[in-house]
């Protein structure tokens, strides 16, 4: 494998390589989501940074209210989100991001991310947040993150009919392996602490 | 009106009167929320900041996958928020806030802040978050924006036994009015510009 030549900001390359041997404890059949949720929950705990995943939007349209009893949504419907789902503050910085997984080797499907979160992501750097993506190959047991900086020419290229997903490999040489550990299984601070602070 | 011993850090005093005359458009009707999403609509248009409110939180318990149409949420019920509703990024900083309106015209109730957003306040202050109550009295048509430094104490001595509520008064002289405008209808950027910026 081949890594990057190494580029000012790019975490050590120790971070960036595969792990050669996997790690004893399996990890599978924890979703990214719940792998996140369990690392941001680790970070409040340490105190080490304040992350919350975001409520997933509903559309209310008919809500019960019982006598006596707590109130019933009746009817109601998954909306799109207008931003990434997670946010919060690590170190006095704004951190905002969005977590997907794809059972896909060789590629990451751009079809995952949706024209307002690239809207509010830029928006987000423009305002001097850190912004990100995390992707998992679930298939491979990788999980990276990619900086919302260079997530933007493939949204760009693709908007002008080119290719629909980032290849696996320019994943590997532009983002940055996040280390799967027991206690904080995905510790994105170790990384985001390597680039940003 | 007396005015408090103007300490380091409080805004000017104009910014802390009473309008003398109130604005000519009535802004009767508009619930407090409806108005900060649409002042948060206005800040993103301009390009002044990033803040969203959060979705409301849903325990999310039988949903109906009809053929060729969308899914239908069947039953629902409503979480208590473990945040604040509202936060994002302005000038790089990280912004909280939680928005509450009260019919009192004497004092804030307490009962309107839950244990876990004090909580989680008191996080996002901690780390160099920039967090803040939107109290508005709807009688009095007067919105203050108070510190949540501001807010804890009172928060504390109603825990020990004391007041389970903050006198108007107080509010007045321990908090921010924030000034109803007619497109950014409750500015609290310009407040928190002459505290923190």
């Amino acid at each position: 494998m081949n890594y990057p030549n190494g580029k000012k900001g790019d975490v050590s390359s120790s971070n960036r390589k595969r792990p050669s041997s996997k790690p004893d404890f399996s990890n599978r059949g924890m979703t990214l989501e719940e792998d996140i949720n369990q690392t941001n929950k680790a970070y409040l705990t340490l105190n080490r940074a304040v992350i919350h995943k975001k409520p997933t939007p509903v559309q209310i349209v008919n809500v019960d209210f019982p006598k006596r009893s707590a109130a019933v949504i009746k009817e109601a419907y998954f909306k799109q989100a207008s931003t990434t789902d997670y946010n919060g503050i690590y170190k006095g910085r704004y951190i905002d991001f969005e977590a997907k997984e794809t059972k896909n080797k060789t590629s990451f499907p751009l079809a995952n991310i949706h024209k307002h979160q690239i809207d509010h992501m830029k928006q987000v750097c423009e305002h001097n947040g850190i912004c990100f993506l995390i992707i998992r190959f679930t298939t491979l047991e990788e999980t990276y993150l990619l900086p919302a900086e260079k997530l933007f020419p493939y949204w760009e290229r693709q908007k002008d009919g080119g290719r629909k997903s980032i290849p696996y490999q320019e994943i590997v040489t532009h983002g940055y392996i996040i280390p799967l550990k027991f206690k904080i299984r995905v510790d994105y601070l170790q990384v985001l602490d390597d680039l940003y602070f």
